[in-house]
């Protein structure tokens, strides 16, 4: 299996995505690995983290990079030689089986449209990012793929969710449900009242509208947004789960008594803090594309980088 | 001060509603309530919580109640009698200074609109929620009134969220930032993308795009928002808080050293479980209509209902 990665991507690129990189080729013999990037660049860290001659990668050559403050199409459109265009093109020739960046989402998106092009039926593809409830895990798409969406759109990230889900759980059905601000069919904005029609007349487990907080306990496997709101949510659980250890840390501090409790429970709240973590997903693939892309955070870490080749390898 | 109470407003009334009006009777001692709901069926909790004939309280009957499941406005025309439309006529008249419901969010802002009126140049009122950040606190408006908005919305939103936030954090010049998918200025949908150019034009300090992660660390007093996102953002930190607390039992059970320690971090458990529940904030208050309305959560319990006629009498 040969993987790309947008070795320019990504707030601490390249010397994070290189880490990690080198860490993947380590713990996934299976896996070869095309670093795109600025050659000169790259070399530093190449050998910085001893891989400057490993037999499982190469790197490919890519004069520029879309920067995270740049417009995403206008941007492909000016830079034809950046990372994540030529990574889209190496997946459009068969070079490679997948590609992997931490860069601009809407940059890569649009990349894979133009370059990989879209599944027969799909119109816009999704990120589906792996959410973790209380009991079991859910999907969340579109995750920031698409900022403004059509019902059709949100109807075929319901049919796209319901494939990657039953292919990720194994379960035939898997239960879609609609965010929405209440539960009741009739809660909504104009948007979701229109898809919630369309995906009642469905062949598939629709369950309804879902709230943003009931979502955690369970019962629902795929939940299906537009991207912005999407985006909104995945952010808001991360910078919330920071926040709950950030105030924990202060509630302690000074108190002896809670302090030597806290050093207790300390390795339950590094199981917690991984459960919730960005770091632990790596990546979320984008679903409805004719091969596989799996976008990370802009702030992946090198162990982020590592489990998005992993979750890539996996797909 | 005179505070009318929805008391048939939520999914726990009148139980709830009266338990906790009877608490903030006590608590509040220059608060006078007026509970607005169907008498017969109020009778029973007055009783039992031991206020009906407290100098201080009286009870206004309201033959109807909006459910959950109605779509507002249609709601409000066939449900003349309803308790929220009830107290809004109560404000009207001059006779409460204040109204105080758990119920139906669109129902509450439908009849504030209606019978209430906004304040000049206003169009839409929004609902502004407090919200616990990691060194201080932080509004977001609208926090559910309004799921569909145009851009002026939005703006509007961000002029009443300054002044309430000069008021509530006394300070001049609190930071407005944009809720958005991506701290750079071109980020966003089509709405943030619009609203973005008409706050960067206003005399306010305006920060720019803020995301739903970044928002928890510090540096903005209100994050604006249409009501649809903001409400996934509520629920969405609400959820992601329970679910922490579940990881974590999950996580120290069957293992006695880490219960040990569990206990003796139980008191730091509690205060960090406070600071980001929903009862302790009580409800959030509807900016932009002539009068002083707090909307609580539909689940709100006794404590909820306590804290929300304190915000009212606050205002």
């Amino acid at each position: 299996m040969k993987i790309a990665v947008d070795a320019m991507g990504g707030d601490f690129a390249p010397g994070a995505v290189v880490e990690g990189a080198a860490t993947a080729l380590f713990d996934f013999p299976e896996c070869q690995l095309v670093l795109v990037g600025h050659a000169g660049k790259l070399k530093f860290y190449l050998e910085k983290y001893g891989i400057s001659n490993h037999p499982r990668i190469e790197v490919v050559h890519a004069e520029t990079v879309v920067e995270m403050c740049e417009h995403s199409t206008a941007a492909l459109r000016a830079k034809k030689d950046s990372s994540i265009t030529v990574c889209a093109k190496l997946m459009k020739e068969g070079k490679v089986q997948a590609v992997v960046t931490p860069g601009h989402t809407g940059a890569a998106v649009a990349a894979m449209k133009v370059l990989v092009r879209t599944l027969p039926g799909v119109d816009r593809p999704a990120l589906a990012a792996l959410m973790p409830g209380q009991g079991f895990d859910f999907l969340l798409t579109d995750a920031g793929a698409n900022t403004d969406c059509t019902p059709l759109n949100l109807v075929q990230f319901a049919v796209m969710g319901e494939v990657y889900a039953q292919f990720l759980f194994g379960e035939s059905e898997p239960a879609v449900g609609l965010l929405s601000v209440g539960g009741e069919d009739v809660k909504g904005n104009d948007l979701t009242k229109s898809v919630f029609k369309h995906l009642a007349a469905l062949k598939m487990n629709f369950t309804g509208n879902v709230e943003a907080n009931t979502v955690y306990e369970g019962g629902t496997r795929v939940l299906v947004c537009d991207g912005f709101t999407g985006n909104v949510f995945l952010k808001c659980a991360e910078g919330l789960a920071k926040s709950v250890i950030h105030w924990f840390k202060h509630s302690v501090l000074g108190n002896p008594l809670r302090m030597t409790g806290a050093a207790l429970v300390k390795s339950a709240f590094l199981e917690v803090k991984a459960r919730g973590s960005a770091e632990q997903a790596g990546g979320a693939p984008l679903l409805g594309i004719n091969g596989i892309c799996i976008i990370g955070h802009g702030t992946s870490s090198p162990l982020a980088v590592r489990n998005a080749i992993k979750v890539a390898a996996e797909c």
